[in-house]
């Protein structure tokens, strides 16, 4: 939180030219929610690599709101890129029918179209040889508050270290249209969801909390002073807890001297 | 390779069996393909946690081959699990149909069907309350013979660190059925594909190379005197390096204290 909008935007649009650079790929692609994530996503993508090498789609389903389409095509014409639309009902309602149980939960099916989307995206990627650009931010990163292999995946994320608050704040500077900044965060994957009230709680809340808790390094005395109390701390500890799956590569079981993600990691070790 | 295969079978169910308890869940769901590799982790899997415990999904796309379904359908009467054939043509159909032109190439189509899968997997797993158990083995992990967010998605993987030809004579230790053992290994997203084909050389080959490699860490005038040509070695080095975003998660850019996967990691991390 120490750095000034305009430092951020320096940082984030380095971190996607620099990435871009080093795996030679200078296209990108960024799936378009109508959201204030994916649009500072984008936003940032045009600064880093021009208006010319970004893509957006928009993903619709049946149910999506018809706001959620609006906003998505002025983050589209604001930033003057290409874009395509998708429907994404009959890929969705096809995986739905084949599952065993009449009605799946919300829950459920708002996962399949995170993952119908993310099929998408990367397919759109593998097209035009470019990058999807990760739109998720440190809070739901933190929170678990996403679809493993869904909306979580991507290839870079400018936005991952984030919080909800400091991406509002960000987003403002960056000129993503006051319709987007106003509404009330919502993976709109059902009617009437909003983030808040599925959390429980609120952004402004919970990422001050956050900031205290992981950058700030408090105990929890400390925090307790600050004003949270013992009911909230053990439910979003516990979210964090509980999430920590969905932040890592799948647990192999070592054998050998050198264990993928466990042992053997990183280009500059397999070289020695 | 130094352990016996008596040996490797007690640390893998001992794995399987420690981390669902860890993770607090005791049933498991597989995707078999009628291969080596999904009928080991299911072999294992029910070693571990009992026939009970275990479901199998069979996937077939519309060009799927006979063989495969057959063959998985062996592992099923053999370990006498519960499964579910889920014929996925409709939904990739559905997806091939929404990208932009008229002919996709394979390679896009049989990622498309790998994650077509891996969405019915963790759906049955949100059902059931279940875990997804990975497939993938090290061999094409390294090599990133694999589709991310596709096959190579899982909670735990007990079969990540045997490279393949380790994985077949551990297949043999188990019983698993001899038509599936004596085919050659093939991905079957589309007609005649064989892995060799594909990859260039053969898993007796690459295995040898990765061994001394990897495990053994031998410089490059050692792995020439061990009869491994330039060509050859630039190509599996190149695989191996050009393949390591599969491996990891997004990458985040830094802007906070703690970032998660560069410096917020761990569990044990974030509560000091």
């Amino acid at each position: 939180m120490n750095f000034s909008n305009i430092t951020v935007e320096k940082i984030l649009t380095g971190f996607i030219k620099n990435e871009m650079n080093r795996i030679g790929i200078n296209k990108a692609v960024i799936g378009l929610s109508g959201g204030i994530d994916s649009a500072v996503s984008a936003y940032l993508s045009v600064k880093a690599l021009g208006n010319k090498n970004v893509k957006c789609l928009l993903m619709p389903y049946r149910t999506s709101s018809a706001e959620s389409l609006t906003d998505a095509m002025k983050v589209v014409r604001d930033l003057n890129v290409e874009y395509r639309k998708i429907d994404i009902t009959e890929s969705v309602d096809s995986v739905v029918s084949a599952a065993e149980d009449k009605k799946i939960s919300d829950v459920r099916k708002g996962n399949i179209m995170a993952r119908i989307r993310m099929i998408m995206l990367y397919d759109e990627s593998a097209k035009d040889n470019s990058l999807v650009i990760g739109t998720s931010n440190k809070t739901e990163i933190l929170l678990g508050y996403s679809t493993i292999f869904g909306d979580s995946a991507s290839a870079i994320n400018p936005i991952g270290d984030l919080y909800k608050t400091q991406l509002i704040s960000l987003a403002k500077h960056l000129g993503v249209p006051e319709s987007i900044i106003n509404k009330k965060p919502s993976a709109d994957l059902w009617k009437g969801q909003t983030d808040e009230k599925e959390l429980g709680f609120t952004y402004e809340k919970v990422d001050r909390y956050l900031q205290l808790k992981i950058e700030d390094r408090l105990n929890e005395e400390d925090l307790k002073k600050s004003g949270f109390d013992d009911v909230f701390m053990k439910r979003v500890n516990g979210l964090i807890i509980r999430s920590q799956f969905k932040r890592l590569p799948p647990l192999i079981a070592k054998i050998a001297n050198r264990t993928v993600n466990i042992d053997f990691r990183y280009n500059r070790d397999w070289n020695t």
